[in-house]
Parts: structure tokens; sequence; C-alpha cells
């Protein structure tokens, strides 16, 4: 930092330390921290290619311009006189300037980058930014900054000897018409292509006009990001690992709450609440179960300017939480079995990268604690709850998932047994653990001594100890997890694509036609048509929403509309007037048909069950083909590096699982596609499917991995 | 310590320190959390009146026993020849054994408590205590206890020189018939009783019936506490100022929740959920603001094993959390309004007394934060929300409020002015914040800057800060407060009476009239009558449920139902079975009647909606009759001190105010009636009542206190 301190020392500036920012979001709210006044900038690197035959490459081209100035490449690549630009890779970024995209700053400059310099790169100033004296700037860190004048970025610049020009991007823009957006597909994908290369093929060619700018066969990560960010389901937030659940994605939430609740309380499950917070002794009471989660608790110290007395946690789970209680209430076998259920949010403070919905320091919920009497009870609740976790991912997330039992490695540690449903990200071929509804037998009843004297037991043994039963638990939870892979799953280049049962708005109403020669009569017309439309179905129960901003054309409001997902688009026009009809558009098809205005009642429920039964298809289909049933070892991580799940004739021997994590991770490192985000990851066994009939006979298979002899069918792969 | 230690050394014990136990459940967990076995016990001390004339008072009785050993005092004086024993007053516990009720131990004893001394008191030993050897005593202080076995209580007591009885209990009960409890009702108040008087009067004559040991209008404190818990409202928890809601209060706020957020829904409001963490930076942001929070907020300074390197907050309100999003988000006029909402917990780590319910450092609330283009819009929606408050209150809890608006003085800090609805505890005659809905105004949108275009500014103004409008913002709460205001409001002798609204049941049927003699096909018929009996009430959308459990009578049931306040009771008997009839027994006013079984459907859900009514009008009428309109100074005081709200015309001032309160304090302080619990406690005001048209004309009026021309009617009291 000295180098830097001592090149700013001349432009008076001093690096301003704050939290750590991975995206723009985060910086924006690091930079509001400072208390200082800034303006918002971007600074995008880009590689051109020279519009004649060069002799040289053309230098890189740093931008920094205002956060909010529109800078389309293609604008500033003419203007510049290049063919085209597109955005640089990391690594390239990386060679030219020593930094990422989340620390790229003008100040990053070096003479390195001088005409002639190892990195030539010419620096592009938004004129916006000219007269301005706070440009925030990353200063060769994503936890700092400095506020920097437009003209001080010249002068930096001019010291290291590198090329600059300021551009006037407003002039640019009303001087060129918008380019039309490339109509072309993406590139197929190359079998051997460098990092760098791949990553130029991840850029959404329709990026312009519907603004998520990574295709989702691209960077599946950034995709992921930008659609939820996009699509209005989330924003970052300051607090790291923590985020924002907006409507958009709340309503989802709301929608599976509203569903399982109503199915729980069929079942005599009652809510209630418990204290967030857990005191050390009962948190660390049952020393197996908390051990996978103690470095993971949050701990709450001082309250106000007072140390406390003895620090409390915040629940990561509340099974200690809730049965120190269950132990006082259920005294006898009459009150059996006890149901309880909460919805709440727990802290895992992982130091893991944090990935929204999947893996967030606070989580949305709800845990189920059950007690009965006996095994039995415990074992057909168990089932029906995992039952009502499959038909919320399929009948309200249209998203396929197997249901099936974990294996000993893979249970809840302390239970007994764990049921699982398990889900299937086809663009990464990884598993993710949709709910879980666990027996845990009783461990824990032992633990807290929850027990009632046996209703069956022998009069002789009334009273003492033989006559004593602990009770059977089961615990079960879903959280908002479901809601992440229901994007991942769905959503396409476009953005999200949501399922119709869980969709805020399911039916989008669009005015289309209007243009300048109309009298505002004839305008208000068609927006009267719209807005009766939208309370027509909305009496009907239908959730829909006439777009009716102005100063957006229809194309805009499409596209705008796409990305949120919405999953029926009606289009409203002079003509479909005249002919009594609108046009529909379905957003995970793109079908267009024309409904004629007297049949939309009873043809729009009917498309929304459709597009739901037809996304589940879909993806279901996808997933049957990517689950490879396979009985010889050569052909087990063949099949996963094809991103596919692996179904084999399994013997259940736990060290037999750690072979096989251990051996197709191995191979994996040696093949040749390799998931770069997780490329020495081995297999784990997912689940043991329940339906086993969809398999062929066990009898007399061996396991492929070790040879012993096969117990069942079950499902591996790498997963989240 | 180390005398009791040295006194403890020959029984070889050691006390254990633990967490301060306020309450049996506290100390069951606190001992819990020491991880030894051990017996749980109560210790109860009785002053007796001696059964004929005597000389010398009788000794006090310090009975320890066995936690759930049933000691009925009556049986218990009998066998000991006194003519009855009560419950010895706090006061004359402290002097006795320098204890109070939540630490009194056997080992408190010492050679003053032996005859002839200054205190004499007589041990009684349970006799199931005698042979344990863990039983559980607390040595002088509410955090540290002794194991310690029967036979060494009764050694340490004659060390002391204290004399000692062991008594079984079971014997004395299969001995004696149960006595009758007395049908007195309560003694009418002292008007200058002691306090050790007075709390011998708030004892529950139906206390061994009914289980509430202390009157409503006797100790409201304790009565309020026992309902809670022994009507299954909730339970005390380990981490202090923090309860657990346990189904049957739940289910009034899941009511309370599926009610408010459809109506809100309607005005276009919805549901997010923002982070339960809050950056110091970010909290501390609006200094005003939060001066009044910091105190009380809980900071999270570690994770696992490391210390974070910047500690987080737990949200206390979300204003400073969610307004820096609302900046960003709100870009254009078009975004208006912003209605979000979020169901969600916060933290006040409040040093004060908590209060189940009123006062707790966790709570349950929803928080609606709005921005809008005008005051007027703003304004619309404070008054909008407020309403719904008020249905909450008058329609689901049939708890009568008043709204209005508070004064300068009392409105939300940061804010523009503050809505509320009042309620009233008549015994207590305070008055209780009921739910608040603010408008922000435009203080915290110029403090986040959180602005728009206007589009109503002439176009020179386009694009200049002349041009730009800060939003106008709103933000409105109501939390869990709620279910104790209603227990508080509705709840009597017998425990809880439910609003049918809010129960989680309406209607118990309870088998009568089974006998002994009966063959088990006519007890069937009658149990069977009950199962379809709940069924079709079910049915017909009325919660309802039999109680089928064997073991109890039907004055069992009665009562433990009663306690919970199930609004009617249905009764079924061979009697009017014969008769095709059930009995039906209302737990508002105990009326009797009974019912056409083929009538039920029909008068069922009659009753209920009477109930609630009726609940509503009887609360209503006490809340008006206690609310006096008073024009002179010298009857303020008077009349709050008869536990009286009072609506004065005031002149708004705010030292006015200020001199309301301080000498309706003095005043009180010598006056005769004292309320003990807060002697000196001023009168705030209230609010200033929407309704003023129910008072006289203002015109001309001047303020009592101050002879100020008076503005409003305004209402003041003693509060929460």
């Amino acid at each position: 930092m000295a180098d830097l301190a001592a090149l700013l020392a001349p432009l008076s500036l001093a690096p301003r330390e704050h939290a750590a920012a991975a995206s723009p979001a985060e910086w924006a709210a690091a930079l509001e921290s400072l208390g200082a006044p800034h303006t918002p900038t971007k600074t995008l690197l880009f590689k051109p290619k020279a519009a004649g035959k060069t002799a040289d490459a053309p230098p890189l081209v740093l931008l920094f311009a205002h956060a909010d100035t529109q800078t389309p490449s293609g604008a500033l690549a003419k203007h510049l006189g290049f063919k085209e630009m597109r955005l640089a890779a990391e690594d390239a970024m990386r060679a030219a300037l020593n930094a990422g995209k989340d620390d790229i700053s003008p100040i990053s400059l070096t003479s390195a980058n001088a005409p002639g310099g190892a990195q030539p790169v010419l620096l592009v100033l938004d004129s916006r930014l000219q007269a301005t004296s706070d440009a925030a700037a990353h200063a060769r860190s994503t936890a700092s900054s400095v506020l920097i004048g437009g003209a001080q970025v010249l002068e930096f610049a001019q010291a290291a000897g590198v090329e600059s020009k300021v551009v006037d991007f407003e002039a640019l823009a009303s001087a060129a018409p918008p380019a039309a957006a490339p109509k072309a597909a993406a590139a197929p994908k190359a079998p051997k292509a460098s990092a760098a290369a791949l990553r130029e093929e991840t850029r959404n060619p329709d990026a312009e006009l519907i603004g998520i700018t990574t295709l989702k066969a691209g960077d599946f990560s950034d995709w992921y990001q930008q659609v939820l960010r996009k699509g209005d389901m989330l924003d970052y937030y300051d607090v790291s690992g923590c985020y924002i659940l907006k409507p958009w994605s709340y309503f989802v939430w709301q929608s599976i709450q509203t569903w399982f609740d109503a199915k729980i309380k069929e079942l005599g499950v009652e809510n209630c609440y418990f204290p967030m917070f857990v005191s050390s002794d009962v948190l660390e009471r049952e020393k197996d179960h908390i051990e996978g989660f103690a470095p993971e608790v949050a701990w709450v110290t001082r309250a106000g300017s007072s140390e406390l007395e003895k620090p409390v946690a915040i629940r990561p789970t509340s099974e200690t939480v809730m049965y120190p209680y269950y132990a006082k209430w259920i005294r006898s076998h009459r009150d059996l079995p006890l149901k309880l259920n909460q919805w709440n949010s727990v802290v895992r403070w992982e130091f893991k990268h944090p990935q929204p919905f999947l893996r967030t320091r606070e989580f949305l919920w709800q845990e189920g604690h059950t007690a009965h009497l006996t095994l039995k009870d415990a074992d057909t609740e168990v089932r029906q709850i995992l039952e009502y976790y499959r038909r919320v991912y399929e009948e309200l997330l249209a998203v396929p998932v197997v249901p099936g039992v974990k294996s000993e490695k893979e249970k809840f540690a302390g239970g007994y047994y764990t049921t699982t449903v398990e889900g299937f990200i086809p663009t990464t071929g990884r598993g993710i653990q949709g709910g879980t509804s666990h027996c845990l037998g009783q461990n824990f009843s032992k633990m807290f001594n929850i027990a009632v004297e046996d209703p069956a037991a022998p009069p002789e043994h009334r009273g003492k100890p033989e006559g004593k039963l602990h009770v059977w638990q089961n615990s079960w939870g879903l959280s908002t997890r479901t809601i992440g892979v229901m994007v991942m799953v769905h959503g396409d280049d476009k953005g999200l694509v949501m399922p119709p049962r869980v969709s805020s708005i399911q039916v989008v109403v669009i005015p289309c036609g209007l243009n300048a020669k109309m009298t505002p009569k004839e305008r208000d017309v068609i927006l009267d048509a719209c807005a009766n439309l939208e309370k027509t179905l909305k009496g009907a129960g239908i959730r829909a929403k006439a777009d009716l901003r102005e100063g957006y054309n229809p194309g805009f409001k499409f596209a705008d509309w796409e990305m949120r997902g919405v999953p029926l688009r009606l289009e409203v026009g002079p003509k479909d007037l005249e002919k009594s009809q609108v046009f529909s558009c379905r957003r995970d098809d793109g079908a267009r048909a024309a409904i004629p205005s007297a049949e939309l009642l009873e043809r729009v429920p009917k498309i929304l069950d459709s597009i739901h039964d037809d996304m589940y298809r879909r993806a279901d289909d996808e997933y049957r083909s990517r689950r490879r049933v396979v009985t010889e070892w050569a052909d087990f991580t063949k099949n996963l590096n094809q991103k596919c799940h692996v179904v084999i004739p399994w013997c259940e021997v736990e060290a037999c699982e750690d072979a096989i994590k251990d051996r197709s991770a191995r191979v994996a490192e040696e093949g040749e596609e390799v998931d770069e985000r997780a490329p020495s990851m081995g297999a784990k066994s997912l689940c043991i499917p329940f339906d086993q009939a969809q398999f062929p006979s066990i009898e007399g298979r061996k396991c492929p991995q070790c040879g012993v002899d096969a117990k069942r069918w079950t499902m591996f792969g790498r997963s989240y």
C-alpha cells in the first residue's frame, strides 16, 4: 500500500478503508458507510479488435465512467475506430492491471500500460466525471477506495505515461442510432477452449436488449446472480452472506408457507415460537449434535455498551433449544404425540463462499419437531412430511425431485435415519438436497430425558425404570433454498422463468401499437382495455397486472417482464381490439397465440396449468436423462463427468462410500472436462431412492466399486 | 457464602452455581444445565393460625416437598393441629429466613428459627424426599443450589436446633376427604391495608380447584404470569426476558397475521424479508433516531471461535436497515408508492423488568415501511393502517381501543407525527399503546437521500436541485403485545377468557355422566356422540375438540379448559342424548343453556358471535366508564387515582405535558390510594382522540393545568 500512497500523494489523495466489496452493490454500501459524499462509478476493461489490418494488436481500453452512464461497447468501439470491443476476461485483466473485476480502477494503471509497454492501455474517461471531484475508485483492493476528481484521473494516467481520451457518451448516443442487437445464437462450445476464451463465450449476445449479460450455459454462477438481482428476487446487503428477499421471491416463500402450513395442520401439527437465543449451557449440552454446528454459531456478547455476563448464541437449529421443554411438557403418554412447528430464521455463520438462497448466513425455514409413543408413528410421519416436501417441489415449483433415504454417512448427526428429496441442477450436473425429514429415534429423548410411563408395560414394571419409555422423535425442515433451486432449474438466458403457482404476477397485460399519431381517446381505449382485462382476470382469482407505465415501449416492457419470468404475457393492440382478441405469449417456451376475448377466463387458467405441467415435464425429462444406471466402475466417473447422476447397485458400506468419493475425485482431476468451480469434487451418495422398482432386480448384483453384494440401488453424484 | 459453605461442610455438600432462577421453571432449567441428576422440589412458608386459644403465636411452617407432591394447606394444617394455614407474605419470609420466594430453602434455617428464637419455624419434610439423596435446594441465592439428601435436611435443621416433622402427604390425602373449596367471594379490599395483608387477600379461594392461586384483583402481576403459564400461552425460557410462545398463543398471532396480511395486500403492500443483522455503520448513521435504541441493541461479536472483524447488531427496528435500499430502488416517481412489509422478530435488550408479551427482549411483529410521492398519499395510508389496527383489537380480540394522534412529546423519534390505538387495562387503570402508525414525513428521506424528479416541477427545474422531491414515508407496526393486552383485559380468576375469533379451540365437547356402573357399550355411546359432535362442528368450520381423555373427571376437564379460556363448552351426558340435546356453558359469563342437537350448527356460530360481542361490549363499557372528562385540575389526579383515564381540553404545549406528569406524580405520592408497583408514576398524554365530536365543544375552553387556550380534548393516564 505504501507505493500506492506515494503515487497518490501528489494528488493529495488518501485511500480510505472499508468493508471488502465483492459487487457494485456492496461497494456502494461500503462507500455510503464512509459517510462522505461521492459519485458512483464503474470501471470496465475492453479488448478491442482493430477495424482494418494492422501490424500491432490494439491497446486494451479501460473505461472509467459514471455508474449511471449508458456505455454501449459498439458505439464506443466505433467512436474509437475499432471493429468491435468485448469485455476482457479476468485473466487478461490480471495480466494488464493486476486487478480483478471487483477492484479494477484507473489508479491501477502503471507505466507498463503506456504505449510500447508490456500491456498498453487506453484510458477512456466519461465526460460526466470530468468536472466531479469525488468519483469513487478502488485503491488496489476491494476494501479500499479513493475519491478522485475526473481531472486528477487524467493527471494520474499522464504521470504513468498512459494515453487517455475523454468521451461524451450522451453525444455518442444521440449521434448514432442504437445498434441492433446481434441475433446470432451463442457459439457452440469449443471442446478444449482456454478459460479466457470460454469466458468470452459466456457473453449473452442479447445482453443489451434484455439486461442479462451472461449465458446460463456460460458462467453459471454469474448468470445466477444476475438473474436473481435483475429479476428482482433479491438484493445484496452490506453484511456479507446476508441478502434481502424482495417481494418477488418472498411471494414464492409465502406460497410455500401457506400450502405446507395447511397440510401439516391437517396432521395435527401446531405452530409455536421459541426464542432465537440459546444459552451456551443448553446449546452445548449435546456434544455430538452440536459439534457440526459449533464453528458456525453466532454469539451475542454485548447489549448496548454492557458486556453480557454469559454470551448467548443465536440458534443454528432448535433441537437443543426445544427438547429440554419437551422433557418438561411430556409427562404422560396422553401428552403424545406432541407435534410442533416453527416458521423462523436460523443463523449459521459459514465462512465458505456464500451463495444466495443456497448458502446464506441467515435463512428462513420451517422446522418441525415431533414426539411419538412408537417408532411406527414416527416412521409414518417422516414419510408424510417428505411427501409434502416432494409436492412443494413438484406441484408448486415444477421441480422434479427424487425421494429416498440417506446413507449412514450422510444422515443427520445424532439422528436415527434421514429421508430427503434430492434435486438436480442440469447446468452443472450437480445434485442438491431439497429438504430433509429425519427420524431421530430415541437418541435425543434419552439425552434430554423425554420419557413417559409405557402404557404397554406389564403391571409389575409400572413406576419402575423398566416401565419407562423414551419417546420417538422426528425433526424436519424446508428452507428458502427451495427458491434457489427453482431459479437454477427453470431460468434461461432471458432471466427468470417463474412457475405459475408461486409467481406473484401470473399474467402481465401490455398495451401495444400505441403511436404518436393516435388521439388521446384512441390511446385511452387501449389503456382502458388493458386495465379492464387486469380487473377481469383478478376477479377470476388470477394474479394479473396491466403494465400501463408511460415512457416505455412494448419491447422494453416485454424484456422487463421476461427477466422477472412472468409466466404469461397478454398483448392488447388496436387490431386485437378490432378482432375481440388478445395475443398471448408464454414465458416458458415463447409460444404465441391469439385468444378470443370471450374465451379468456376459460383459457388462461388452463394455459397456466399447461405451463406448470410443461415446465415440470421438461425438467423431469432432463433429470431422468441425466440419471444413469451404471453397473461397471469404468462407467461411473465417465457419466459423472458428463454432468450426470449415477445409480449403482450399492453395498451400503461406509468405507465404500469414502472410496467412491475418493476415486471419482481423482479420476475427475485427470479427466478432460473439468467443472472449473469444483475440479476435484468427488461424488457422494445422494439418496437410496424409495422407488426401487424402477430399477432392474438387485438380486445377485455386486457393488461396482468394491464387489461386495449390493443391497439397494443408490444415487450418487456431485452436489451442492 | 463462606458461612454457608462452613455450615454445609459437615454434610459434605458444596453449593453449585448456575444461572439466576426467578421461577420454578428457570430453576429447573438451571439445574438441568448442571447436568447432574436431581429431584425437583418446592419450598413453601406458611403462617398458621392456632386452633384454640394459646398464649403464643404458632411457629411458621416451612414445607420442603417433592415438586410433584400435592400439598393441600388445609389438610396439612389439620394434621399439624392448626386452624388454618396461609402462605406467608414475602416480607414475613424475609424476616424469618432472610430469603424470598425464589430462593427460600431449608438450608436458610438458622438458630433464630429454633423454638424460643426470634423467628421460630417448624420444618415439614415431605416423606417422599426422605430417601432421596439429590433433592435440589437453593443455597441462599437464586443462582446457587445444593443437592441434598432428605436425611441431611433433617440433620441440618437439627444442627440449628430447629424442630422438624416428616409428613406423608399421600397418606394424608387418602385419610381425609378433599376439602370443599370455599365459595366465598374475595374479601373487599381494605382501604389502608398493609402490603402483607393485601397479599394475603390476593389468594384465590378456588385455587385448589382451578389452579390459579392469585386473584386478578389481588396481585395482578402474579395473576398475569400464572394465567399465561397455566393457560398454556407461554413458558419461561432459560434466557432472561425471552419466552416460549406455545401453540395456544401463537394461534392468536397467526390469526392476526392472516387477517392483517390480507388487508394490507389489498392496499398494494408487498411482503419482503431484510436480514436481522445490521452493520454498525448503517445502524448508527441516523443519530437522533438510534439514540433511543442504542442502549438496547444486541451485538454479535463472535462466530464459532472467531472474533468478527466488525461486530454486527441485531435489528431493533428496520428504518436504517431498509432505507439505504429505498434510496437505491426508488429512481423515479414511477417507482412510487413503494409499500413493503415484513413479518419478523426484533430484539431490544431491555434491562428493565421483563413482562411476557408487553416487554420482552425478542418479540414478533410486522413492520410496514412505505414511500409516497405526496404527503396526502402518506396521510391516507397512515389512517388506513391505524383503522386496521383498531379492527384487529376490536373485531378479533374484542378489546376496545381509542384511535388518536400522539402529542409531539410522545411521537416516534425522527417521525413527523404518530397515530396510535390506545388500550386500557381496567385492573391497574393503566393505558397501553396498542399499535402505532407513523408518518415519517421527509425526515428520513432527506437523511437517506430517497428522492425523485418531481413530476409536478416546472420544466426549468428538471434535472436541477429545485426539481428534486424527497419522498414522504410512513412506518407502522403491530406486535405480539396484542396478546398480552387481550389476556389482561379479558382474563378472570379462573384463567384465560379467549375471544372466539382467535381461539385455537372455540368449542370443547366434554363427555359427562360416565360412571363405573355403565357397560363399555353405554360409555362408548357417549364418547362416540362427543367424537361425532367434534366432527360435525369441524365440518361446519368451527374449531372444535372433544376431550375424551381417560382418567379425568368432568370437573377436572371443565376447570382445565376454563383455565385455557375456551369460549364455549358443550356437555354430552346420557340424559342429554335421551333428549337429543347438549348442554352449553359460556366461558365469558358462565351462562348455561340446553341446545337441541338439531339446532347446533345454526346456534353455535351465533353463540360464538354473541360471546365476542358481549366480551367487547363489557370491556368497552368498562373503558368508557373509566374515561373521565375533566375540566378542573382538582379533579385530574383524583380521577387518575380512581384508576381512570382523564380527558381534558388541552393546550398541546410540551412544557405543560411535563408539568402534568410532574404534578400528577407528586399528588399521587401524597394521596391515599397508591398503585404499589408504580407509586410515583405521573400521567402522560396517551392520545388526542380522532373522534373529538364525542366531547363538548372545545371553544373558549382553557387547559386546566396551565390556563392557556385549549386546542383539542386529549386523553391522559398512567400507562405501561
